[in-house]
């Protein structure tokens, strides 16, 4: 297959190497700044150089582009795209954008797939682009619709190139899940370093803090948008977890032992039943 | 040196293997369980099992015990050490238990100088211990008062165990600190993993949520004790948490893009300036 990457950040630049490392398909790299375009031919991340002319030539067309960036591009240049052809994205949130993309495919005639692949760092650019990075991780599908078939093309890819795991559902399940399973974590740690202490933790830290501060080393912008492109899933965890937080401090505060034990326990019997 | 280890959980079974694979010094186990201690002497990790009455021969005490059986043990048995031993404990607060163990240094004729050695795991118990568990983590010493020459002792102890830097600082520092580096993460994996949601996360979730999770695998009993005992500076760094998710959920729902980007730049500088 012709497959056209259009990205060449963390996330484009992984697939590509990714593609080039455990397949024998041909890539096509389409990116904004031409300089990464020739590194990631020099690396042999790409076997071509492409632009919007190429999308024609293309099989399946992988948009590793922000969330509202993906959407511009097909409607700018979903003229170029080959009838037939699988077209996925790789956004972070669903609902908001897959229906935007389900409508430009039957008005450009391609097969929309939406997908999200689990993996990142805290770094970002195709510098730090990885053909590991998806060893293992889950690839999550969102039919919305498509042909069994494109899924079942777009699901082996994943297998082939490493995924770990391929997970099947909805926009709104997608987006209710991440909202609790990417989004409150990254929340949760950029308000934990906003404690005075934090700029005085080392010496003091070991594990915990390593572990819950990590991902507040973050991209501002990309998250902002994150976040309000799944405004009401996020809120309601948001809500949640704000409400647990104050039960289990609403018990310290009372000295009330038993009842700070008994939600302990709770947190730790869900994962020890989850296997963790 | 003639060091006594007292418990043989995964605290204590670290010191004695690190000891043991580090130094030259011998190492003498005190447990309730004997089969622990039987099993450490098999393994190694002690050169003989020992009861209070070897106490009276050991030149460094080592109580890894709980907080508050640390204190009991020595009220007990605080009449069988020798005068002018060196006595820690390992506990994870300070400022109420260093007094107690102070004020029983001064009893029974010890010098009694607080530690903390800054390395766990999400298990327990012997089985767990490891010579490498403290390779790199930071000691945190607390004098109380104790002559320079035994905190010079413990210190060049724990350097040549693989300690990666000791820390020296006052009861009250260290409570105030690990209430935010090591009792904050705590709550809030815990209760991040009390959503509801938690346990449909599998296929849903990457790194950020493992790391951000991982230690809601938790030891109820022992934190909920560690908890009470460093309340204040708790509910201290609680409240500010809470305000800090607070502030960033006031602006996903007001959804006021510009002041969530200032609060995740914000989170973002702080750790950049740390170097992380």
């Amino acid at each position: 297959m012709r497959i056209a990457v259009v990205g060449m950040g963390i996330i484009g630049g992984s697939f590509c190497k990714a593609i080039k490392k455990h397949t024998d398909h041909y890539v096509i790299g389409i990116n904004r700044t031409q300089a990464t375009l020739k590194k990631a031919l020099a690396d042999g991340a790409i076997d071509e150089i492409g632009d919007e002319k190429s999308l024609s030539s293309a099989d399946i067309i992988i948009l590793a582009l922000y969330p509202g960036a993906a959407v511009e591009y097909v409607e700018r240049n979903g003229e170029y795209i080959k009838k037939g052809a699988i077209v996925t994205d790789s956004a972070g949130i669903k609902a908001d954008i897959c229906p935007k993309l389900k409508a430009l495919s039957e008005k450009f005639g391609f097969k929309f797939v939406g997908s999200h692949p689990m993996a990142g760092k805290e770094t970002n650019g195709y510098v730090s682009s990885d053909g590991d990075l998806y060893n293992g991780a889950s690839y999550i599908i969102v039919p919305c619709g498509a042909d069994g078939e494109a899924v079942k093309t777009l699901s082996s890819l994943a297998v082939d190139i490493k995924f770990g795991m391929v997970k099947i559902t909805t926009p709104e399940e997608h987006d209710r899940m991440i909202a609790f399973t990417s989004q409150l974590p990254h929340v949760l740690a950029c308000a934990y370093v906003l404690s005075p202490c934090c700029k005085n933790h080392v010496g003091f830290s070991a594990g915990s803090y390593r572990d819950v501060s990590r991902v507040a080393n973050i991209n501002a912008e990309l998250w902002s948008e994150l976040f309000m492109e799944n405004r009401e899933p996020l809120i309601a965890e948001l809500d949640t977890l704000i409400d647990n937080i104050h039960a289990i401090t609403d018990a310290v505060k009372a000295s009330d032992t038993d009842r700070i034990k008994e939600l302990l326990n709770k947190a730790h019997k869900t994962k020890e039943e989850l296997g963790e």
